[in-house]
């Protein structure tokens, strides 16, 4: 098995990467590596910490930043590592990629250079996220902002396949985000898309609110990219003013250093329930081989857990599963 | 200046939405109010607490259930509180009304009997919202899941109106909320409404990202009502998640009644933040006449509050200034 590893982008700079994946290869011998970055520098960092048998390089200094319009930097940047290594993808001795960098870069070049699998409309973006209870699939979260009926019934089907592989589920509970629980709520989409669920092959459980899916009632949550970011955002707004109103008071109540520890005990661990990086991870699905995506501000630690994530996905060959299951249901 | 109370269908039960109106009046002496309900059982709990000449009755015992389907509802039962009430509020005597009872019912209803503002395309649903600096106005929060750009550009409109009147600003900032805060983000709704909302007289602040919501960066937030519920229910979720943790985190790390203390003084605080109810009630906006909603759970005090925001809308004449913008503009 050969992964790519794209080193560029990340916030923490090549080296963090770097770490990840030597930490990675250090858990799991049974794949080797190709760098994409500064050669001379990476290979620094390596020093004799792996077999170089493992490893091999594509030299660039060039990456493709956050705030770049996507489609115009790829088409402008041919050296920048994700290009570079999207392209290195095609060959067949390589079987997937993960990278730290563009969000936005990754998902136009996956597209545009790796392609769709047959029959998928749009590649989606998922993200593996935290309940009172097990993890769960949120998808798209912004991938894609204007979906159709088969769009979501295909992010319904990817999600299934992926969650039963990186979960372990034998048939994992898929739930359409929608603005009530019982059957005829929503609008137009989620109206007609809860009816082509409902006839499909997975194991859909029907309509959830978007209150409930933090309490893992459902292994998989289906919704457009509009709905699916601003279910983040949102999470992500309410945890950071909670978090500010919370340290106020800490301030203002907690007198001795022993009140203070007590405090921090308790909201340390209110503070990490909604990290959403925790998880090391994400595929985009629907491409016609994996292509991984990691948070840029990622350590070692959540960098080899992605790697896990890809590793795990290849030994179960979910990307076959996946078009597999889109050739005959779609 | 006449008001009619709906007196049904509230968690409580009518004697605390009567005791919450006594309150009102005991505050504001200048208006008299026409209570829909159970006659004799009101009479009782009024007593001899305000002057008989302020108030009047329409007896009944029948009202909407929030499980009923409302348009079903409303249709068979013409002796609902809320029939009579809104059928009431076409008499050139009443000037606005308020109830606790089912939302749908009231909307439904709303639309049906008082009917639409001209050139209102539909009347939408709003809510207080809390920040971390001064409160904001969210809307639509539910009642129209599948809108237009001329929709949310109405809801703009009517939105920066009323916070206007209730929020006291001269000229007070409406943002669009979208999945990236830049230009040109979002799906096609946003983009063109976006534009539309660029060339229109109010104080456009551009979009606005849900992380960013609750830190009062906004006097308006314009969204449709599919994405409005999902982002209150998102909030409710993430609260009651982060509260359940820190009561576990609690009950495993206080040991001593003044730890308790301590925690509940500093975690309390947190807890209040997202009360979406303390606001007391909010509009319909774009009806005929002011036709305002209490949360059905409202406790006497709360119920006093909103029907004040009721009379401040009355006493600024905001109702009538919307229908004249909206004259004007659509």
């Amino acid at each position: 098995m050969k992964i790519i590893i794209d080193t560029l982008g990340a916030d923490k700079g090549y080296e963090e990467v770097v770490l990840g994946t030597l930490k990675a290869m250090d858990q799991h011998t049974g794949f080797e590596v190709l760098f994409v970055g500064p050669e001379n520098k990476i290979k620094d960092v390596i020093g004799d910490k792996i077999d170089a048998s493992r490893f091999s390089f594509l030299d660039t200094d060039c990456f493709i930043e956050n705030t770049e319009e996507p489609t115009k930097a790829l088409r402008e940047k041919e050296n920048a590592s994700i290009v570079i290594g999207l392209k290195a993808l095609l060959k067949e001795e390589y079987d997937g990629l993960l990278s730290c960098g563009s969000t936005g870069a990754l998902l136009a070049g996956g597209t545009l250079i790796v392609k769709r699998i047959k029959n998928v409309k749009r590649p989606a973006l998922m993200i593996m996220a935290p309940s009172l209870t097990t993890p769960f699939i949120l998808m798209d979260v912004g991938a894609n902002v204007d979906c159709t009926v088969e769009m979501l019934s295909q992010f319904a089907v990817m999600g299934s396949f992926y969650a039963k592989g990186i979960l372990g589920k034998e048939n994992p509970s898929v739930a359409l985000l929608n603005i009530g629980s019982e059957e005829g709520k929503g609008d137009k989409l989620r109206k007609e898309t809860f009816e082509t669920l409902r006839n499909s092959s997975i194991n859909f459980i029907g309509n959830i609110e978007a209150r409930d899916i933090y309490f893992g009632k459902a292994d998989v949550v289906v919704t457009d990219g509009f709905t699916g970011n601003t279910v983040l955002k949102t999470t992500e707004g309410v945890s950071m003013v909670l978090g500010k109103v919370i340290q106020d008071a800490i301030a203002k109540n907690a007198k001795t250093q022993e009140e203070m520890i007590l405090c921090k005990n308790i909201f340390g661990a209110a503070a990490r329930v909604f990290d959403f990086n925790k998880y090391g991870s994400a595929p985009l699905l629907g491409l016609n081989k994996p292509v991984f995506k990691s948070h840029g501000s990622s350590d070692k630690d959540i960098i080899a857990g992605g790697i896990s994530n890809l590793i795990q996905y290849l030994e179960q060959g979910t990307n076959e599963e996946i078009k597999n299951i889109l050739l005959k249901e779609f």
